[in-house]
């Protein structure tokens, strides 16, 4: 008996018997579906969703360890399909590092994260195996930023960068449409900026490099030098001109180097009142030298629209057949 | 009468009677020709090529002003094309900044440069006019990376980054066989690197930045503080490895931003000697971090296999027809 055969039997049912589901209602009649996960340290948030980037059932997962988290995803995907009807393909946004190299023995894998339980995953291949259709993986910022391309703050760009600041720092870089990989992923969290004359003392928490960036400018970072949670922290300490200081920088960087046409910063640390700063600190930075007058437009530095569904709508959109 | 037909006219006689010349006797007879510009700010290198790669013929003309140095540029072309045979386009890598954005009102022009004469100069719009051919403009170094992912030190390699260290500091990525542009093109000669302990007193000679990378690491920042020409300063002098440091710094940043496959680095500073400790120094700032092994590898670093011909034959790779 083929799979989507049982499973096309099983959707009319359900469909049936599950009518008053608003979710379920919305969904148009012949419109194929697809899955999606963002894979996250803390959470995976796993997802059925259209190709108009409706989410139409999802379901969050506390991440324990390889074994008993990829078993509940799987669980959840196929209870979703028996409810909802057979998903074509799936789209992932993992933590990493991920070897995305097609063609390495470890291709699809999560490789060296500190989450010692998740080294040396295979990831994409336990799905694939798990779910019998085809997977498409990236990292979580990648995906963000392939979300608010299509659905978001990125919309009729061609490039655009994604940062996340929060307990660490990444970020995603999309050009022509696609996610840059090379030898890997970027990993510009990693960076090293020049340190502001009032945080010189500061040595950073990284454990690869101290104060790199995120050695100085993630959450975890903030919390070392005030001693307070970030809801603590006053708008009026110095804390936050060294932060926009910092992520000034990275967005001077990202300029020089990728020349994104928009950078979308969000994540746990990131408030209203930064992005103004931020910009400032990044003009200062480049010094006059880029004269495109898009980098001075006060929607260059901006938050994402889609706010915290960025990575699950990203993941979504890479399932997509144009994705 | 049209052009293409006048000049297959030219071309027959001109084959004729020009036998002797041996880049023409060379000249596969069925293939079609290709025009290629180096446009740099002390010398235009024009030439026509082969599809294959083969420079048949080229001239090198001194850069004076725009309106003179164009005319000679086109005159070369017209009396080439009346030896050799029409081009069917052409591929000009130029220094910049260059506006690279399809669809602006300055596409194709040069832009802010700091060679005055130059600025705001229809450089692609005046070589499309007098040649009547398609026109590929794009950076000198993301020509050259082209030129050397095609047939140098980048051959079946997806990704490249192509650094030159001269009287400036360019570099140029490429991903997924394209050069990498958004708003603008790569600009990485002008970041931010930390400083070495014993160059901290250095101001930096970038009228725009001061002490950026360029403003400490090109060849006349190695000038102002040696007071020697390159070639009179002692291989034993200290410059060499806070230059080392400075170019580890840079190379360091492509992998967290761009992992690039491999990097090139040439142009008038570099020395045999300098590749091991640039890659001794990107190892130290990626502090194990990144785990690929290819970083380790002697050839991640390493001198452009074209020499000073990468950057004619990227031109000229630019004008194929799959360039």
């Amino acid at each position: 008996m083929s799979r989507p055969g049982c499973i096309v039997f099983v959707r009319l049912k359900n469909l049936d018997a599950d009518i008053s589901s608003k979710a379920v209602k919305n969904l148009p009649p012949l419109s194929r579906l697809y899955g999606a996960i963002e894979a996250g340290g803390t959470k995976f948030i796993c997802a059925v969703g259209t190709p108009e980037g409706e989410l139409v059932d999802q379901l969050r997962i506390e991440t324990r360890d390889p074994t008993a988290t990829l078993a509940q995803v799987l669980d959840y995907f196929d209870s979703a399909q028996l409810r909802l009807g057979h998903i074509a393909a799936l789209g992932v946004g993992a933590f990493g590092p991920l070897d995305l190299r097609p063609g390495s023995e470890t291709f699809g894998f999560i490789t060296s994260t500190p989450k010692r339980a998740w080294q040396n995953t295979d990831l994409a291949g336990a799905l694939k195996r798990g779910l019998r259709c085809p997977v498409f993986l990236d990292t979580d910022v990648a995906a963000a930023a392939l979300g608010e391309l299509r659905w978001g703050g990125g919309q009729n760009l061609e490039s655009l960068a994604y940062v996340t600041v929060g307990t660490g720092i990444g970020v995603g870089v999309v050009h022509h449409g696609r996610p840059v990989h090379g030898l890997m992923h970027p990993e510009l969290g990693h960076i090293f900026v020049r340190r502001h004359a009032e945080d010189a003392a500061f040595l950073g928490i990284c454990p690869f490099h101290g104060d790199c960036l995120e050695g100085i400018a993630s959450g975890p970072a903030i919390l070392a030098r005030t001693g307070r949670k970030l809801e603590d922290v006053s708008p009026s300490d110095p804390i936050w001109m060294i932060e926009a200081d910092y992520l000034g920088q990275l967005c001077a960087h990202l300029v020089l180097g990728h020349s994104p046409q928009r950078i979308l910063i969000g994540g746990g640390v990131m408030r209203e009142r930064l992005y103004s700063g931020i910009r400032e600190r990044m003009l200062h930075w480049l010094g006059d030298y880029i004269e495109a007058a898009e980098l001075r437009a006060s929607d260059y530095i901006s938050a994402p629209q889609l706010g915290e569904a960025a990575g699950i709508k990203g993941a979504l959109s890479m399932a997509l057949p144009d994705g």
